[in-house]
């Protein structure tokens, strides 16, 4: 774990701090073959890597209806309480989102924009040893409220050919009927190009491991993709008045979800950097394997000498997941420019938000927030210009599009605009 | 030029009309080749390109402000009248589009969406034996209004190093100061990695060739891009009412654009059909020669039985540019799934759209509107969600964030929300 005044960070030090993506040639040759092969021999090939992969065979690709209706009643009843808890929260904050259509009429003229839905969708939820049924309903709900009509779910198969119950009971409380029990770079093939059993769809979203996003990557000529992904991350803003052990167990979290996580603390105090640290060498005696790793290869504490300097450093760095502990949360809000989804205060951590405050935690990593912004309802719309001209309001802007056309050279553009002005003369 | 019953199509033309995706394996060797030198070897490999590539030899790669300032004073007073009409409309129009911050309360937490412009946008002109000053319009004007505070454009150089003043010219309108004279893959290259010249860029916009295109494509791991572009595309939906002479002007203006432009009508009616393919056989005799050519290759007139059929084949064929000349013109409007931008009735030619009623002309070709929108504001933001609970609202979801987390098996997420509620409760 590094400890250092943020400062005093050497450039190889910050470089690696700020500059979070890697290559993976290794990885893409791999996708590129299953790619290939599911494009070529559709469902042959589906099975196939599952059983190479997954290690199931696989008796049917799509989980049937029935064993999606059941799915919630093999729950326990907290269990899908909480499920429908989250979901409720989701579709709350998702539907702020829904935009509404608008227009404007002046001098003969009407513009407008439309908002249509995507005809299908595809989502990913990663699975095998453990299942993330918040992830079906981080994807699923906005899709829904978007209107898209046809929204699939992605995910690896459990030990005995189905995914597990809790995923197959989110895909159910979210609407989802088309669930497929194939997970990897495969699954991404499928609903880039289709097979036998999986219609293509116009998108892609969820995360995934590495296999999963380098296939989203190489589809994405196919199809449309969500942000990029990378390994989880959070950056901790903290003042003097944050409590070491609660910053502590937040970046604990985030490094329990994958030995390459990115954990990093910058503390205007260097008695919160020097207790978070302690507090953090504690805790990785007893926490998974995964974690400590994480920790000790992507955890920082940092001491910056003011709020600005924590803030600059937190826009240069991007992270997915912003935590502000100060007692200015809402000023230091204000000066962020790039971050996935913000958390203030000591009562609002970041595991609130991945399951059941609303917002949704499909978010970019890797310093993608600097460009991307995370899972929306605004990814399953597109948005339709239109416009309407009465010869008044065409006879307005003629001469300006005729000027133009002409000056760059497009003299049919221009004949197509005349022509309707003569047209009106003789109205 | 293809003269069909729609419902007679064979197979093989439906699926070419339909699927008009190309693959370009032997640019995109050429274009990785170009990618990577400039890569490697920043300005010197751009000087380089741009004299094997443009056969210019650049003196340098910037345009220095005062050619940028002294460019509107070189236009004929009309052309510089036309170009800040334009301007005024687009930035009234993209203007709407700005969307406004918003957060909600209940029960102790408050959750919000920010927007917040990139730091940073390069914008990709066409250039070379034309210049497309509307496009840098497209491009800066709402780049702009989103509060992007660097926008760079990229344009290839005019035969006497500088890009044509025209483009100068609207780029000094649209309140551009940084404009490079590099054109092609390589631009896309040095906006993407960085030169010594040009700081690289958080995301690249614009439309241009194939090679532009798959370059974009190629470093979009690196930078965010816009919609993937191909050649220009009009489908025209038309009944009895609409004027056969009119039609065949829209299809020839798009077909002057590129020589692989793609020209339809759809027409309930058959004597409009025939008509405007007789004006079209007729007008292709004093046509440019890339007019010509693509109305030959990709042109076509169908007859629809319906105006749903006509709908339905629209939506699948999702074009670029969408006219709709018929006499229920808004209910046709309302079934439309998929398109760029639509333009209604017979005073609503497409070029005018493409420089001066306001809507943005960067839109989604090849059947990409059925999963992305035309450019716009919201190119040039991200949103970034926030949440700030009080105790009152952590425990509200507590339990179900808890319930979940240890259910997908995250301990550390359940234990750093426990954590807080023991506080709360000793506070």
């Amino acid at each position: 774990m590094l400890f250092a005044e943020l400062a005093e960070l050497s450039r190889e030090q910050k470089e690696r701090l700020l500059n979070r993506r890697r290559s993976h040639a290794e990885a893409e040759a791999a996708v590129r073959q299953i790619l290939e092969r599911v494009r070529r021999r559709g469902d042959e090939a589906l099975l196939e890597l599952t059983s190479e992969l997954d290690g199931v065979e696989l008796e049917e690709i799509r989980v049937p209806e029935e064993v999606l209706e059941e799915a919630p009643g093999t729950l326990q009843p907290e269990v899908l309480e909480a499920l429908e808890v989250a979901r409720a929260a989701i579709e709350d904050f998702h539907r702020k989102q829904v935009p509404e259509d608008w227009s404007c009429s002046s001098a003969g003229a009407t513009l407008g924009m439309l908002h249509r839905p995507l005809d299908s969708v595809g989502c990913y939820v990663p699975g095998g040893r453990a299942s993330y049924p918040s992830t079906v309903l981080m994807c699923a709900v906005p899709a829904a409220l978007a209107g898209v009509p046809r929204i699939a779910v992605c995910t690896p198969p459990g030990r005995h050919g189905y995914p597990a119950p809790l995923t197959l009971a989110a895909c159910r409380l979210a609407g989802v009927h088309e669930v497929y029990s194939i997970g990897g770079a495969q699954a991404v093939a499928a609903l880039a190009y289709g097979t036998e059993s999986i219609r293509r769809v116009e998108k892609i979203v969820g995360p995934g491991n590495i296999y999963v996003t380098l296939a989203k990557q190489l589809v994405s000529g196919e199809v449309a993709t969500d942000m990029p992904a990378g390994p989880s991350e959070v950056l901790i803003i903290a003042d003097a008045s944050a409590e070491p052990e609660l910053v502590a167990l937040d970046m604990l979290a985030q490094a329990e979800h994958d030995p390459l996580a990115v954990c990093v603390l910058v503390s205007t105090s260097r008695e919160v950097a020097e207790s978070t640290l302690r507090a953090l060498q504690e805790a990785c005696k007893h926490a998974p394997g995964s974690a400590k790793e994480a920790l000790e290869a992507g955890g920082a504490v940092l001491v910056a000498r003011s709020i600005e300097e924590a803030v600059s450093f937190a826009n240069r760095f991007a992270p997915e997941h912003l935590q502000i502990i100060t007692q200015q949360d809402e000023q230091v809000l204000r000066m962020i420019r790039n971050a996935g989804s913000v958390f203030l205060g000591r009562y609002s951590p970041v595991a609130c938000g991945d399951y059941a405050s609303g917002t949704n935690h499909v978010l970019p990593t890797s310093g993608y927030a600097r460009a991307y912004s995370g899972l929306s309802v605004h990814d399953f719309l597109k948005r339709i210009t239109y416009q309407k001209l009465d010869p008044e309001g065409l006879e307005r802007i003629a001469r300006a599009a005729i000027t133009l056309a002409r000056a760059e050279g497009l003299e049919m553009h221009a004949r197509s605009i005349e022509a309707r002005l003569e047209r009106r003369y003789h109205d």
